[in-house]
């Protein structure tokens, strides 16, 4: 089987690095074997709800976009609870940082491949990397391979987790997004932690992308936009 | 650390399985370290909400309920979609019943995790079983142990899944809650999957549960009730 004969699902989030990996599965699976899915969990960013729907509306991918309340009723963490501040400091008790919801990504392609299974979708493709400065345990290599093999375990499937950008920097992904042709794409996605449009420009994930585009020497144009 | 030094999260879903694994897990953990969560995930039998309720207060153990909405909007399992029927049948393509969500199991214990996670709780403990008639293939062992490594990995914990029920049969459980002192508690749990009180004695649910009771010889407090 080639990888054109796959199906494959992206959990698009409407931000840089779910967008760059929409073009590398179109890229890779073929335009008519890709679809979308994005999770409404009562993040604070909002707008990243719109960005994802627009971006595969623009994009010509069929997108469903899925609730989660679990999150917000656990409590606690700076993404979903507008008490806590955002900061890009980490706690002390657990060496992460206040934006980490434990397990987020387990959940997210739990329900991606509970989504895939009746749909007979091969590959849950996510735009995680080890070299996120946020250092989030679940983005990490092991525990996507670990949670492949529960996944295929638990619901017999021979379902496969790709994360094309699990090793590249920011920099490599901004490159990786030329490559592919999706520059001009990333005007319409949001990466701003505080949800705003023009970006903040100083939260952590605004200079994360700022350095990113700098580095690799090519201009944001959601910048350029505003 | 002995047993009675650590903290364990029953997944209580109120009904006969779970509450025995509640009994012992105060048995083996002590009533001061168990405490029990309950999703609401939009279950067709929503009498089994109140009944872990019931349970966990007149045992006198905290519990929370935690709601999951995307079950119901992942749609087509009759579990959760009423214009879908409860048959004892298995789909043809996937051979699998009816009542089958996909990751379902995977989700409760994630959610558990997280759940725990801030609170320092070392164990889970759920009361599935592959005994169970239904073969879910998320309720085996093997994905167990794969989901304990991915919670782990993507959790940085030590969080342990126990499953005392794994490989007792039915009537194995029932004589497990005798000895627990559990049977009077038998009579506050909810099994019928068409969610009627008295239990309805013929869906697949009932009929185990009866087959469990009156091979260990032991009456079923439910049914003396009613």
């Amino acid at each position: 089987m080639t990888a054109k004969d796959r199906k494959a699902l992206v959990v698009l989030s409407g931000g840089q690095d779910s967008t760059t990996c929409l073009y590398w599965a179109i890229e890779k699976f073929g335009l008519e074997n890709v679809s979308a899915i994005t999770f409404d969990y009562g993040q604070r960013h909002r707008i990243e709800l719109e960005c994802a729907q627009d971006i595969a509306e623009r994009i010509g991918v069929p997108q469903v976009c899925l609730p989660i309340d679990t999150f917000a009723a656990l409590g606690g963490d700076a993404l979903t609870d507008t008490d806590i501040d955002i900061t890009s400091q980490v706690d002390e008790v657990t060496s992460l940082p206040n934006t980490f919801v434990p397990g987020r990504n387990i959940v997210f392609l739990t329900f991606a491949a509970a989504w895939a299974w009746p749909r007979k979708i091969d590959v849950l493709v996510t735009g995680v990397a080890e070299t996120d400065y946020s250092g989030y345990p679940d983005c990490r290599e092991n525990t996507l391979a670990s949670l492949q093999e529960s996944l295929r375990l638990g619901m017999e499937s021979n379902v496969e987790i790709q994360a094309p950008l699990m090793h590249l920097s920011k920099k490599e992904t901004v490159e990786l997004a030329r490559d592919l042709g999706a520059i001009e794409a990333m005007a319409w996605t949001h990466t701003c932690y505080n949800g705003v449009r023009p970006p903040c420009g100083s939260c952590a994930a605004c200079e994360l992308r700022a350095r990113g585009f700098a580095e690799a020497g090519i201009e944001d144009p959601l910048l350029a936009q505003s």
